[in-house]
């Protein structure tokens, strides 16, 4: 029987406890999302000792499953305030999960001031002193780590930006290649696992018994399907879109559609989009490898695969991956067009242990208040790695993320939610994500309910960008979004499955064969709505209200080129989301 | 007739506007609320286009009313997100009162980059630019406006604090000496003038009409029991506990108490409370001046008179005034023992244009997070001075606040409310005056209900400062604040309007007296109530919950020293004050 494993940072003790029954079938974000709702006072401090962070592998996670090896972190975010769930993909859940272990709890305080790592393994979970690899770079560390515990061992990091709780700090985990380049990186976990002086758990699965499968014939068929739909369809299929030029495809459609936010959501186009984008990167790598380069999966098991690697002029690695989220937060939003300092951007972000949404976001804020120009890469470098990663006075401010720098510089241009920086569609051109950014529980989050799927890319329909009547439409991906999260499943399935009838049967049946339930898909937005009802439950006690449920005052007054076009969602349309 | 003057800085034009029926009886914190919560959206951004600023004199402001020399200054706190009312004593509102402007409302937003000043006087307002005038000291500046403008004119302004927006900044008056030493401190105002670009408002009051009396009788029968009162109460006679020690005269007593918050609030108990306090200041100049020296006023008229000056060895100025708050913020809670570097502060406070409970609960919060150690007054002289005033991004760290500096350093330990750092009460000693921090919609304020008088200073009967039971306590006290706030009238005239009714007969009478309404008693608690209510209201809309009507967690489980309690006042409590 799987087991919740209790980490408590006081006494430093661990304890596998049964899985109550009303977990039973949940996973990834289901589960974190209802521990902190079930267990954290809302009024916490987010960095005190009442806080807890909590990990999920999905409910599919650690299977044969495609495209299903994603954990969630969740807890009380040190950058909004309100719950958090934070998704990455990586070996590490896929380990957890077949060592029969449903969630970690993290949780207390510790009294002194030295650092641990939690090593687990299928006899149990020990700590282990971590100061030697305290304040040092991520990318010197995992391979001490590595070498220390076996190369098969995944690793969850906070990098030096957590152990300076710093609110735009996330937590990490090794990609295949044993990088530290995967990121719950949204919201400051990393933060809440630096005030925990948690540095790393690190995951062995030798011996590991392997999920259990209630219903194998179910999950098989479903399992089945879904590859099939996986394979088919054009974005997810092998040297598709996703395959080939990674997320960073989206730069071009975006910019076309005057939706692509520059210099910090002054305009919707980017002159630079061209040298930025996936298409370039492709290019770029050909160029420099002298050979056509397809993308690499985040974990084993992954049909998509999307994640790429961006190499220097003599073909040496220089980073891995140029996100399309990093390459516009790092590139468009900060007015730089180089992908050669983009990509060292990405790097340091990895390195210290950051949100690259969230970096780009505060780089571009404090670049609009004067601080740097608009498009000067060398020097947001050097905020990074002399500022951020030092931890100096304006490394602290930087640190904290863009809404805290546009309070520290009094800038009331900061394009967020909840104070967490918007991605990478700008809401003014595209209103259902704005509706999503204002809504989710999240904080600004293109991920919590992704409706660009049917308003710039044509799946599952196509839908006016700018019409504004679009609160069920963010709502029922919101809806959907909280299962697919909750099911270990990666994100990205959603265009195979959204188009393609049987893929979503088989998405479910997978689900439900893992867990023993009956669920068709209707379960599925009953379930999405039962998580989201916590989350939105949680950010009431936490002193949310629909005022919160609001994009920032400037994009109702300044016009955005190239369409010239204001926020004007009604309020009445916010408040219909969730219910005021 | 009175008006209002309406000052747009987004195309710099003023226009005088007859006083609108709802307001003819309203003046100080009841206008200005009043006008916040009718004008300002209260989402908007609080250093953008759509704050608002609003100047009121009180009721009987500009009469000979005794000790009613008060203005309220209004708008959305950039510290707090909340309403903010902040009041300062000067002869400003008085000469505005007289030239028969009711309020000024600031309101739009320049274009340009420019500073600008309005010098008001009979025939009317005109904008002087006042670039030559930014970026310096106010001790400094003062001076060469009074050359420009004459001696007898009076000045509001803001100083490099609010030029740089910083969110601890206050809006500074001038003193009957002319020095930049009265201020609204508390809610950041400066900053909300610093982003209008409005440095100075320089009112002249030569051949001021003065302020027209409905009922000339019921006024002048008022104004005689009230000097009569203020002439007969302990505290606030001449030579009594105010003009001899000052507002410092508390120091012991709150020490005695234990509920003298030190080093950032770890204990309510300081060692150097005996060379800080009221007492100590009378000694200390008598023995630098060779002299007694009894307290001024703030400004002319008052009676209580309890506005000190600090000396130098050599018998000349250091800085007036030490005020208990300030000898407490910048000395008790800094750890810092030494008169003369918490003049030091104080004067920089004055110079720079910031509030010095803010000031000092920041470098509190600075010191107990390891930025210098507790105690280090020449650490502290230079973090103000090299550091706020030359708007270092450490400067700017701290310039915007306590909780702000906590948020930067990842610090748990804030003592403050709504984002505004605590006065110089411990609410774990004093549960009263806690749960008026916690639920007064201005932030943590101890004159927003001051229930110390009772529970500590024996006004109006005596309670025990550890029960918890006081939400009538602190309601009736935040009530008939708002009045008194409104009257123009000092809050201190409470101590003796409390403990004698015809006092408090005569303060009614002459309120009613000036705007010809028939008021008794009980319209105090009813005009309070509905001061009360625009004010939380107004927070609501923007955002505010009973979760927000709470001080920090850490007071839940750190126990407080002598006494070693904790904050134990039911939420419940807290909820009933003014209705969850």
């Amino acid at each position: 029987m799987a087991k919740i494993l209790r980490v408590n940072m006081t006494d430093r003790s661990v304890k596998y406890e049964d899985v109550p029954e009303k977990y039973r079938f949940m996973g990834g974000r289901w589960l974190t999302s209802s521990i902190i709702a079930d267990e954290v006072d809302p009024t916490c401090h987010p960095l005190g000792p009442n806080n807890k962070l909590v990990f999920a592998p999905g409910i599919v996670t650690g299977t044969n499953a495609p495209s299903s090896g994603r954990v969630s972190v969740g807890g009380k975010s040190p950058l909004t305030g309100g719950i958090k769930e934070s998704n990455a993909g990586s070996n590490w859940p896929q380990f957890l999960a077949k060592l029969g272990i449903k969630a970690i709890v993290v949780e207390g305080h510790p009294s002194d001031a030295g650092w641990w790592g939690l090593h687990i393994t299928k006899d149990g979970a020990e700590f282990f002193p971590a100061d030697e690899y305290a304040g040092r770079s991520l990318y010197e560390v995992f391979p001490l780590l590595f070498e220390r515990f076996g190369k098969k061992v995944a690793i969850a990091a906070t990098g030096v930006a957590g152990e300076m709780r710093m609110a735009m700090a996330g937590v990490c985990f090794n990609d295949t290649e044993n990088r530290p380049s995967r990121y719950s990186g949204r919201g400051g976990l990393g933060a809440v696992m630096g005030a925990k002086h948690l540095k790393f758990i690190v995951v062995d699965p030798q011996g590991a018994p392997g999920v259990e499968i209630a219903d194998k014939d179910l999950f098989e068929r479903g399992r089945k399907k879904l590859i099939e739909a996986l394979r088919t369809h054009d974005i997810t299929k092998p040297k598709g879109t996703l395959n080939t030029y990674g997320t960073a495809a989206l730069v071009n459609v975006l910019n076309e559609a005057g939706a692509y936010p520059t210099r910090n959501f002054r305009e919707g186009r980017f002159e630079g989009a061209a040298t930025t984008s996936g298409e370039a990167i492709f290019e770029g790598n050909k160029q420099r490898l002298g050979k056509e380069l397809y993308n690499h999966g985040c974990h084993p098991g992954c049909i998509i695969q999307c994640s790429n690697t961006w190499h220097k002029p003599d073909g040496t690695e220089y980073v891995s991956c140029i996100e399309y989220e990093s390459t516009w937060a790092l590139g468009a939003n900060c007015g730089i067009d180089n992908l050669d300092d983009i990509a060292e951007l990405i790097w340091l972000c990895n390195d210290l242990g950051l949100d690259t949404i969230e970096t780009g976001g505060t780089i571009a804020v404090a670049m609009d208040a004067g601080l740097l120009e608009f498009g000067d890469g060398k020097g947001a470098i050097r905020l990074l790695r002399e500022e951020v990663g030092k931890g100096t006075p304006l490394g602290r401010i930087l640190g904290n993320g863009a809404a805290f720098t546009g309070r520290a510089f009094g800038w009331t241009r900061v394009p967020g939610c909840k104070g967490q920086n918007m991605p990478a569609y700008e809401p003014r051109a595209v209103k259902g994500i704005g509706i999503t950014y204002a809504t989710t529980p999240m904080g600004a989050d293109h991920t919590a309910g992704y409706t660009i799927a049917p308003e710039i890319l044509g799946v599952s329909g196509k839908v006016d960008q700018f019409a504004t009547d679009k609160a069920d439409l963010s709502r029922n991906f919101q809806h959907s979004t909280a299962f697919i999260d909750s099911s270990g499943h990666c994100l990205f399935i959603a265009f195979a499955i959204l188009d393609i009838p049987s893929g979503f049967e088989g998405f479910v049946e997978e689900c439900a064969g893992v867990v023993g339930a009956d669920w068709t898909g209707d379960d599925v937005m009953r379930i999405g709505k039962e998580i989201l009802d916590k989350e939105v439950a949680f950010n009431r006690a936490a002193g949310f209200t629909s005022a919160h449920d609001r994009v920032p005052e400037f994009m109702k007054y300044e016009k955005l080129p190239p369409h010239n076009v204001v926020w004007d969602v009604p309020d009445e349309v916010l408040d219909a989301v969730h219910g005021a």
